[in-house]
């Protein structure tokens, strides 16, 4: 199982440019910079710019938004849940949970979790209700792991994207 | 250890107000929405908007970025390591984890791992290296556990502010 | 998630003064302390010391009680319980499992165990007798995992509350 | 491995008799109840029942403690820690681990960890700096997992020893 | 939890005498050994060694067994099995597994696993049988763990008990 | 891999007589039954019961022994010990395990744990004692986990040698 | 249970002689190599080489296949699956987790896992795929964890028989 | 991180076509298969089936191998061995174990497990060598727990590419 070696033209490449790679850069640091600005540090024209960041976040390869921090807005307690599901019911599980107000991501993964669910409480009675009354009403959970937020180090948006 | 109620003028009251929230939650939804058109729909100046919305960028409440999706980039494997650690250098390691280019966040916690990380990798030797040379050079990691991520059905910035 | 400044005027301030700590820390050493004594120390009346103290019995501040060793009454092995549970059942089965005279202590918690059971039994028959008889009586106990106690090293009551 | 039957004359019945439970169990509700009032109830002399309570006292069968709900304190975080240590070093860890202010119970215990510490912090920091500080100063613990917790259902002191 | 001082005239040293322990040991090294050997070497009568030795296999003290090494007699395959069990059905479940003549030894204990099973089987297939065809027909049997028994290195009957 | 059939001539018929195995489940129900009274069951001489037993006993494929209940000899604690340990030193720990006179067995196996340990103490500070200055004096052991036995509902030396 | 010394005419060496291993060694190398250039190798007919070919891959002792590299194939993903099952549906689950043809190996085992099952998917979502629609369906499967192969250091067919 | 679509002109059609698939299919059922045979089946020369094969063999698209069974070959024992490892050390790690005779197969994976090791042993002696003196010199094997393989329900190598 050698791996392939990436080849020219490859997928990515293909869709997102150098210079798409250059404006996401410049918007993973200040989601509001003016496309005049960029536009000039590019050598572009604002027009060429706003064009090409409404295409990416058109199809879905950039997104521009707000991320509030919730301990700033009265929510005390952060927590990943990491459940194991009946696998019959794992994508359809995933979907449910994801319709929660609570939870903030939901991922399915290999390992000894097959879902990880990031959530945001008020307080531990919140939590509690969560695993209760939210998860505890699905049918094909076998088990829930909950790991209480101690300390967020890095929550980054800034990652560079290989040239 | 009854839950003792929660008394006006608590914590986060004080400092983000219900305009605040209206701020936040609009965008949320698109980090770029002219301050013009959240002030007509607030009934408020657009000056009041900006000086509210620069506030709470500037005390860490609120950040504005863009979001990139990694696969649309070229990075073909997310993954959530679980690491336990020598409790004695947890909070050192988490800083010196959060050095590094591959992980997006990085966050310390309660129950079967101290630390968990979140990372992006170009491919499966991507991952590989980053176990081995990344997390491998750091002394008072004793175990890692990998949860590659087989789709993410929520990546949610909208979650709503409690009133 | 950066922790917010604890302010002045905080949750726990209001309610307990720095007098009450004082009555309170002496008590915890001996909970038969005359009203009088701790009054002389604190240079109070000893009408003052009483009404402090009823008012943080009356709150659930504060419990006067006789804790009995159950080694010296003839019980002879005391054990943790670790359960996990059908997470919708979780805040019922608390208040059965809470309910079984053997159980001291009834904790809900995060972690691999959901909830956690303090029980002290005569002998091993009594501890199989709870195990199968009182906990296997219950719907929605998925796993029981027991901690024999070896040796209780400390058990404490004085814990000095903060200034 | 058939149990041997509890022959008369047996360990805990030498020592506590059952005037002795009386008088426990009347302390176990409140730990300040006049020894004239149990006096009463149990038709004894005054003298008598502070004979035997201070007698039940001085051999360690019963403490009289007053004891505080840390959050009403301003500790907001309450906790088990379950610890796997070197074998070798696991009594004088339990004593060490007892020397912390943050560790209201300590106990050496068989299964999958081989001491549990419950732990009452102020915050998560507080609790962070528990694990890294406190713990991960001492040589020879080998894992801490943390159990936060939720709710607690019951906290007993009153229990009745058997007749 | 201080441990009571073992005091003259406990438990076991009723039954057993310091004569009756000195003609377990013997019988422990070589089970057929003459009780008129044994006599001669403790100073006794013969009919006196007898009585005793008889005493003690009936009332369970001692068995004096042939016990064959799997191994020679065509068994290729030992191990211990480790159940979860559900706890309603823990003792029934132990009778039961206790009537397969496979199982040499049933133990209720606590811990990860509520029950162990010493298990002799003529080859894989055989092990297979069992764990498919014997527990998988009993309710109750969560879980099922095997230790395959690569080397066994002590197997032994002459402990002494303690003078 | 699908087994071979057994073939007429293999292992262990070649060395053990269906004679022999008669001879066997007779001692193993009672280990001192007369040689006579076995041979006249059988139809053969006391000689050649007694010469077939004794090359059993001397080529190690019968032991006769007398097996006591530790309990009744004033044991109150068995339990099994998990053990993991470094593998280059897993054969040498075994033997060192097997020279403390509290180990009835040692036994090297797969699955999670390398080593399982059955120990007869006293009581709960002998089985501590045993944890942390027996095991806790040998480099090598990584993990001990105890599992203490609550009922021994089967000790069988009696199961039948298959024809 | 020492081991019995590996006697002569022992099974294996029965039906497998020397000279097939020799043949089966070079045929491990390269599964296309002439008989004629074996026959020279150890001197005998190609006639004979070819019939002893044909014997041991009739009897099963010898497969020659064509092996292909899944990767090279477009299948992106391998990975090993590590089943819980209900007991006594382990040998039928077999079977039927053997009939999805993205199962390349399926072995029932002891340990924590019962089964495990070799997988080559197209990608993630054929694992996803795999998980909840293949082994979803099937009853008794009571836990899956997934291994995702980072990168097959070693795939060996040529291991060398004992001589 | 929606899929993209597999657009033509992929990473695998490139340099695998369909007549290759067909040509790999047919040796996966019989490696010995006659070039001339296929060439018939695909109406192609046997010179350019020869050349195909050759290419694909070359570039290590297929290997075409004897593959013996360890059963029939006098080796009793088969298992996996999962390894957790030093992360710093696993890709030397890997190469080290692989270049054990016993190893068959070397896959360094997410999970529970950083290696998955699949040997064969002659028997239980075996195997505990290969665990304690070929892994056991090796630095920076944190645990090895090894699943005993019972029984191989599927061994494939005929599994079909996608057309």
């Amino acid at each position: 199982m050698q791996r392939a070696p990436r080849r020219p033209g490859s997928r990515a490449d293909d869709r997102v440019s150098e210079v798409d790679r250059q404006i996401i850069s410049r918007l993973q640091v200040d989601g509001r910079r003016a496309y005049t600005q960029i536009a000039a540090e590019l050598g572009m024209s604002e027009a060429a710019v706003r064009a090409r960041a409404n295409r990416l976040i058109a199809d879905g390869t950039l997104q521009i938004v707000g991320v509030a921090d919730p301990l700033k807005l009265g929510y005390d307690l952060m927590a990943l849940i990491g459940l194991t599901c009946d696998p019959g019911r794992l994508p359809e599980l995933a979907d449910e949970v994801a319709g929660f107000p609570e939870a903030l991501r939901v991922v399915v993964t290999t390992g000894t979790f097959d879902m990880l669910v990031e959530v945001v409480c008020e307080d531990r009675e919140g939590l509690l209700a969560f695993l209760s009354q939210r998860l505890g009403a699905l049918p094909g959970i076998l088990n829930a792991q909950t790991f209480v937020y101690l300390r967020v180090t890095k929550q980054e948006y800034q990652w560079s994207a290989p040239g």
